[in-house]
């Protein structure tokens, strides 16, 4: 009999506990592993030797855990060091792997979790070590290659456009209504901003414009549609990626403010949306301006979730498990669209190297030419991933059509 | 046959439009009145004649509009000035109910809208006018006399504490995770800071500290408890009000920055979060400090609205009407609760005098003596609110006990 450990690494999202869950169920009843462990933080924890034994959740424990947001074992965001730099954590990973008995790894994670994978499992071949190393994807910025989407990405995306819904609607009470900019994680990529197209209220569309960090920002364009929309409705709905750049590809958001990066060397931003709000004042379009963060809100939202996210989770684990029984190492468990009407996905893997330290964008043939919005492509894309195949998961909220109804 | 109108006021809540929901479908059900209508943006599109025919919206609008977020009808932060001073706009309100023949004048609002109640009702009594004048509370702020509770809370409440439970998973996934800060709305009153405390994870308070606008601030006993809790547990998870003060009276959010105003002299207010921010890094407790307010999104959040706030809203609209035709005037609906378990409302009328410019504040005596939780009796008022009689409506989010199992 085998044993196996699993762990989480990288930022939380509602589903990467789905996911662990199906590593575990699939683990158990495939009858191959006598144990499933897991790592606590991440990589850092295995080093650490803080492992627990997940093989005795009880069924409705992990039945609880399947539908509980962010890392139920923790996560970390550690960068193992090049092999040709320094193989000291390497001989120590496979070590406690030795200790415990341990012959699989599952990684659940998004692009530096896959970097891990990718090293760990060529340090093991080079080496003739008998370990399989397996990624699981997971990231709410939906930017790994490869995959059709990423777990994750749909319920942050529903949680988005329902947030979209709901904001709009109490932005849209008053006779001077003014601007409203909601901003929405995404660093490099655009897939969590362009969510927000899905909202719709009364058939049509909740947001006026949207602006991802794919297209180059044009603040006197922005300003010049700002105004115009403003003039004409006194509402103006604006959905901003905190990672929006001008043509030199400067941060907007750094524009406001200074500036300081995490331990990637990722620039941490924020403000994206403060800027914007007073370059709108500045130009004395209106005073009358709100914008809102999401923030961490948006990756933790599972009461809001999607339920083709949370099943897509829970079998990319599931899947996984039965890739590392036939043997497979050094992949990334990934998802191939069949069918977008009836949406129908399959599993397949693929190279982890296919995937580590590349970033997949937001086409730029699915942004409209004056880059203020999305266009239908992207929709076609995004709309099953926040649902399931009955509806698309958004109220159908109701807008009283005051012209038609006026006395 | 009789006609009425109906209008918003103030400040949106999820559950505004139950309320008018209510108002529409008992009027026509009452067959006392042969016409709805709607005042857009409150009194002030009904001074302007902005009038539509609400009888018009078929069954299943109706079906929908209970379940929509903020005031479908507009809504407008208008106050009335002193009859002595000035009687213009009343001649003038008085003269558009005659126009349309209107006999009863339905007002869904806050303190403000209260005070716009009484002095109509005042006007009409004073001058022999014949026309019913009838106040319906709504404020997420729950900061109404007489009532037990305002429609619009309970939702507000849950979306709070839903969002304590899934940022309090996902703050706690580090090896480190420093502090957490959430900010909610509540200028001069911590109803909505303490609400926090219902969630709760695996039976134990998510929550650390609240802090109420009630009870005086003071920094330095909450540096001091921040400090022990983060060197106890690498994590503090922190609900402050947005109005907190100090013993002086000053706002905590004001010592940050400049502070603006709006149209009644309110202080506009957000930054509380941000100061005890800077101060727990200025005093070296750790930098891993995070804030998020939640602003506008915890007063729109139909989708997880509580069923019994929902359902209380609706009747507050049906009795309404009720007491209109009883021939009642210069009065606002209100909640009696008259048992806790199991918890069961009853609807009453009170003068709006004793409701108007008066403020309901969190009871001193339901705060610990530190200042930093609320008491039992507290949760025991707040909890059936969220909910309904069959359950919380709070996910039983599964956090493994890490020491349980481990290895």
């Amino acid at each position: 009999m085998k044993k196996c450990i699993v762990a989480q690494s990288g930022g939380p999202t509602p589903v990467i506990n789905s996911s662990l869950c199906g590593v575990i169920s699939q683990a158990v009843e495939s009858k191959y592993y006598d144990m499933v462990y897991g790592g606590l933080n991440g990589i850092e924890g295995i080093l650490n030797e803080k492992i627990i034994e997940l093989s005795k959740l009880s069924d409705s424990d992990i039945d609880r855990l399947k539908y509980t947001p962010a890392s139920a074992l923790g996560s970390c965001r550690y960068k193992l060091k090049n092999i040709n730099d320094c193989d000291e954590e390497y001989l120590k990973f496979f070590n406690v792997m030795d200790k415990f008995n341990i012959d699989d790894f599952f990684y659940i994670g998004g692009n530096d979790s896959m970097d891990t994978v990718s090293k760990l499992s060529s340090f093991a071949k080079k080496h003739g070590i008998n370990k399989n190393i397996i990624g699981i994807p997971k990231t709410i910025d939906n930017d790994l290659m490869i995959t059709d989407h990423c777990p994750g990405y749909g319920s942050a995306a529903k949680f988005i456009a329902m947030s979209v819904l709901e904001t709009y609607l109490d932005s849209s009470v008053y006779s001077d209504n003014g601007v409203f900019i909601l901003e929405t994680m995404g660093r490099d990529t655009g897939w969590l901003s362009a969510s927000a197209a899905v909202a719709k209220i009364n058939g049509k569309n909740a947001v006026d414009y949207i602006y991802l960090p794919e297209k180059a920002f044009n603040i006197d364009n922005f300003l010049e549609d700002v105004e115009k929309k403003y003039k004409e409705n006194k509402h103006v709905y604006i959905v901003v990626s905190e990672g929006i750049k001008d043509v030199q590809g400067n941060f907007i958001a750094q524009m406001n403010s200074g500036i300081q990066h995490d331990k990637f060397g990722h620039a941490q931003l924020g403000g994206a949306a403060n800027f914007l709000s007073s370059s709108i004042k500045k130009h004395k379009i209106t005073n009358r301006v709100k914008s809102l963060e999401l923030g961490v809100l948006q990756r933790c939202g599972m009461h809001i979730s999607s339920n083709a996210d949370i099943e897509e989770a829970f079998m990319a684990g599931t899947h996984a498990v039965n890739y590392a029984i036939e043997g497979k190492t050094g992949f990334m468990v990934y998802m191939r669209r069949a069918s977008n009407s009836p949406y129908k996905i399959e599993f397949s893997t693929t190279d982890v190297d296919n995937v580590c330290n590349k970033v997949k964008y937001f086409p730029a043939n699915w942004i409209n030419s004056r880059g203020n919005f999305i266009l239908e492509e992207a929709l076609d894309y995004i709309s099953p991933l926040i649902g399931d195949s009955v509806n698309t998961s958004l109220p159908d909220y109701f807008y009283i059509d005051k012209k038609k109804h006026i006395v």
